[in-house]
């Protein structure tokens, strides 16, 4: 039905005809001449009718928004003055010689050009929505990424293997979502959280290198921009270490980064241990462009009286940090007050401060509400560890790690985007040295960091001496702050999974319960391996600069995990639910 | 950990040092030398062990079947008279000088030389079942396959986009697997049984060409070996008519058997009408392997006294028809017995059969239950008609059409196998020109052959004057008597959707509240699209020469859809349903 691509018409084509199909992206009437522009996936090119041409002329006229046309035309020099250097297409336009409508369009309820569509509107007329050329490009880089991807793997011997999607509830991890078995009647099926098992099951089938763009499900509440279904491209390797896993991941990102965005990532990629990581940032997924760190003070607040300092200064749970802010004296109340309520939503208690407004000038240089709190060696000891400046202000934190981390390492990511201190564009590492272990203070027990088929690091007898200290081989991929990957060698050895199951206090029972056919697997000879996940989503919309994950899904679900355009979830008639033996019960209100 | 392969060390590497990863395929103890056959994805090699380096040689006498192993040895020539020609190693052996037991294995629960084990068993220890050499094989085949198709869709202009799994019920078709909304009390997703709507939707969209590996779902009973999730390879694109669509898609599959098994495909493929499949071999998906036809013989049998063959013959919704079997003469009674019973699950009455003893003494020359009702001109004209030879055996099939088609199409599909008639390895070609509809006799009422959205030949007032004789612009690809895939050109015009609608007897509020946002979006601005759909599983079945799609999927589910090596579906615990608004209600016993 065509010759080219609209987009793709240029001066190489000059004087000959062209068969173009596309959207009426806009037309306009000028000096008795009709402009159509048309457009379709590879971009605009203008299109030119004639008077003279009636019955041509005629039609294009009954041309309006987004109607679907085949233009027969001859490609021809614009006329001087009127080329547009920001389309391939814009020396040139079509004569058009015939015109058919394959389809006529009503008005659509937004412009392609309208900014600021409400986003429920967007995705009830997604396919309106998913015409703009900016939607459009974003579904060509996800394509041309996973392509890339896929290619790798496979030039490097990965075997794309898929993996069922109706199987078990995961006994531990987020809330499943649950299928019905209507041949197994009270039974469901679950949908996967995803491929664990499963890839570390193809390791011990022999498959060696294993790689799949999963699906995967979640029902969790959809704040921070998750959706109940998201894509991770997940890798599994056989007799592979770990730093052999992460050169080959890092030379996939590195390659996968240079193609498709022509950026050239470090060779190799830094790696940081996940301690440094929380006591710089106090995160385990540094943004590395931001050049603002915690200050460790803990030490110099011990013996202050103010308790606010003192008490966490002594607690092997908590730490006191400073984080200085160059030229973050022109900070006014407001905005340090604005600061303060952010940090509040990470449970920090408050905000202290120091302005320094002479470096030179000792504490009468300083100014801040906690100075008269301060004793002179800590006023002194933290100007010469921050290495304050005039003009520069130092933030506090003081409390439960936990806290400190989390609201000092959001305000420090904020600062960083609200004080234009962000530098170069993508910054690249791996966290590594995970802690095994975490300590649930709730329950009273050790819970595991990552899943519990991590290997630690050393031997079970280590491991059960000393759970506290006990690394894990795990790493995060981390990409501007945002973690795009992690994974771990696995455990291939029964007793060093009988050691993490005992400190666990899972039994042998409820293992065998829960994983049994993991650990009877592991019995038959269970190759060495390890592997990693990559979330697709979020990595696309790092690499589109896009603001939401739901940018770069073609049909993605709202924040109530509902779709507008096809008003799924929906009711069901009563004889589905009886043949799955299940009736609805709707909370009593 | 390893410097090749097991499978790959040959001759190339003679008298080097490989260090090498596997699993014990077998263990002897010859003359006082220890031999392994060590295994990994790539196949065997054999690793020799001398008493002379004592420690080795004892950690060698410790391997059992399945233990996974790391050697260090060097390539040396096997001595002569020992080769293997059937591996690539078999020139070679490797002299072991380290050894490393990397786990260790209890006996398995079978051999992986073991032929007869029970399925139910293979499932259960699926790792083990896919260390097969053949099971490694089918997966590598299939990754292959996937693999090669992708990068030529890719090459054609394809996007590959993810469409959702989390979705809305299918009006018609098969039953679908309901997922209960957590956030939406009372409201169910459905899996989708095919991405069709999604897929137009992206047409509408601009996305002008479309392509998904997809995993589609249906909750039917397994008979027929099936599975409630398979995948299919879906395809859609725009501005290309079927003629075009099928070009591609033929030019795919050719470059595909070409790549991955050596095969030519035919150039172009044939296309058969479905009326003529029908007509000549009583099946929409004829295997063109078999020499053997129908041959329509209701005019011939309108007359005769034998109401079994003249009412069928006389009724224009049934058919007679007789198919010759070359030298099927010398079938016995039993064997003749034994076919009337397999055309009678296809719901034949009986089987009628003329034995050509001799074909030149007329009536003398044949030998039939039937003969003595038909008379001379009706047996002329059958011999005539058929071209039976001495020796022959004619078959017939008389009653409704749909009897007769499935019956004798099966029997002829059945008798081709039986009597080593099949000709050549791959038969493939498209079945074109579908009725646009089928007459329900039960509902009295048209139903869609396809889907309602399948675009009909002709304008919309065509189709109104004669929906009985209306064609679709739809299209089959089959291969050796399977679908493999299928699809159609679809309706993008508003006006032929509502015919087509008003023919199956949807009222518009009907189609409104079914396929609203479909019919939505047809008016602004749908392009003429069209596509299809192919089977993966299947397709890689025929390709490695597979007895079940089971055996093509890493980890299938059971007839009974379940899981033996998980132990899914299974029961969960109450909280879960609470959360979901739902309640267990088991069928009363």
């Amino acid at each position: 039905m065509r010759s080219h691509y609209c987009g793709q018409v240029d001066e190489a084509l000059l004087d000959q005809q062209v068969t173009l199909c596309g959207w009426v992206n806009r037309r306009r009437d000028h000096g008795g001449v009709i402009f159509i522009d048309l457009r379709d996936r590879e971009g605009l090119v203008q299109v030119v009718f004639d008077p003279d041409r009636a019955d041509v002329f005629q039609t294009a006229e009954r041309a309006r928004n987004e109607y679907v046309l085949q233009v027969v035309g001859k490609v021809r020099q614009r006329p001087a003055g009127t080329e547009n250097a920001n389309l391939r297409s814009g020396q040139i336009e079509i004569l058009g010689l015939e015109l058919n409508v394959l389809n006529a369009a009503e008005t659509p309820p937004f412009q392609l050009d309208e900014d600021n569509v409400n986003e429920e509107t967007r995705l009830t007329y997604r396919y309106i929505d998913l015409r703009r050329p900016e939607m459009q490009k974003r579904m060509q880089t996800r394509a041309k990424v996973t392509g890339f991807l896929r290619r790798f793997l496979e030039d490097n011997g990965f075997l794309d293997i898929e993996t069922p999607m109706l199987t078990k509830a995961t006994p531990e991890g987020a809330r499943d979502y649950l299928v019905p078995s209507r041949t197994h009647p009270g039974s469901f099926f679950a949908l996967p959280q995803s491929p664990q098992l499963f890839k570390q099951l193809l390791m011990m089938s022999g498959m060696d290198r294993y790689y799949q763009f999963a699906r995967c499900f979640r029902d969790e509440d959809l704040r921070a921009d998750r959706q109940p279904e998201f894509t991770q491209l997940d890798i599994e390797t056989s007799f592979m270490d770990d730093n052999a896993i992460m050169g080959l991941m890092e030379e996939m990102m590195r390659a996968t980064f240079k193609e498709t965005l022509g950026v050239e990532l470090p060779n190799p990629l830094p790696r940081m241990p996940y301690s440094e990581a929380m006591h710089r940032f106090g995160s385990d997924k540094p943004d590395m462009r931001i050049p603002l760190e915690f200050i460790e003070v803990s030490d110099l607040m011990e013996s202050v009286e103010f308790k606010v300092f003192s008490a966490p200064a002594k607690d092997p749970n908590s730490r006191v940090v400073a984080m200085r802010l160059p030229k973050g004296g022109d900070l006014s109340r407001k905005e340090i007050d604005d600061y303060t309520t952010f940090v509040g939503r990470y449970g920090a208690k408050g905000l202290a401060y120091i302005k320094v407004n002479d470096a030179a000038a000792g504490r009468d240089g300083l100014q801040s509400p906690i100075l008269k709190f301060l004793p002179d060696e800590t006023v002194t000891g933290i100007m010469e560890r921050t290495g304050a400046q005039t003009g520069d202000l130092i933030f506090f934190g003081a409390d439960k790690s936990r806290v400190v981390n989390d609201a000092l390492g959001a305000l420090r990511v904020k600062l960083g985007h609200d004080r234009g201190l962000v530098e170069g564009a993508w910054a690249a590492l791996w966290v590594v040295d995970f802690p095994m272990f975490e300590w649930d203070d709730k329950d009273n027990r050790w819970v595991a960091l990552h899943h519990p088929f991590t290997a630690p690091k050393g031997s079970p007898e280590e491991l059960l001496a000393n759970p506290r200290e006990a690394l894990s081989i795990a790493y995060d991929m981390v990409l501007n702050g945002t973690e795009v990957g992690g994974g771990s060698v696995r455990i291939h050895n029964m007793e060093m999974q009988k050691s993490v199951f005992k400190l666990l206090g899972i039994s042998d029972e409820e293992a065998q319960e829960k994983f049994g056919f993991l650990l009877n697997a592991l019995k038959y000879g269970c190759p060495p391996h390890g592997g990693l996940a990559f979330g697709l989503d979020r990595l696309i919309m790092l690499m589109t600069g896009s603001q939401s994950i739901r940018d770069v899904m073609a049909f993605p679900k709202t924040q109530t995990a509902a779709c507008p355009l096809t008003d799924a979830p929906a009711e069901v008639n009563a004889k589905q639910l009886r043949e799955l033996n299940i009736r609805v019960q709707l909370p009593q209100k």
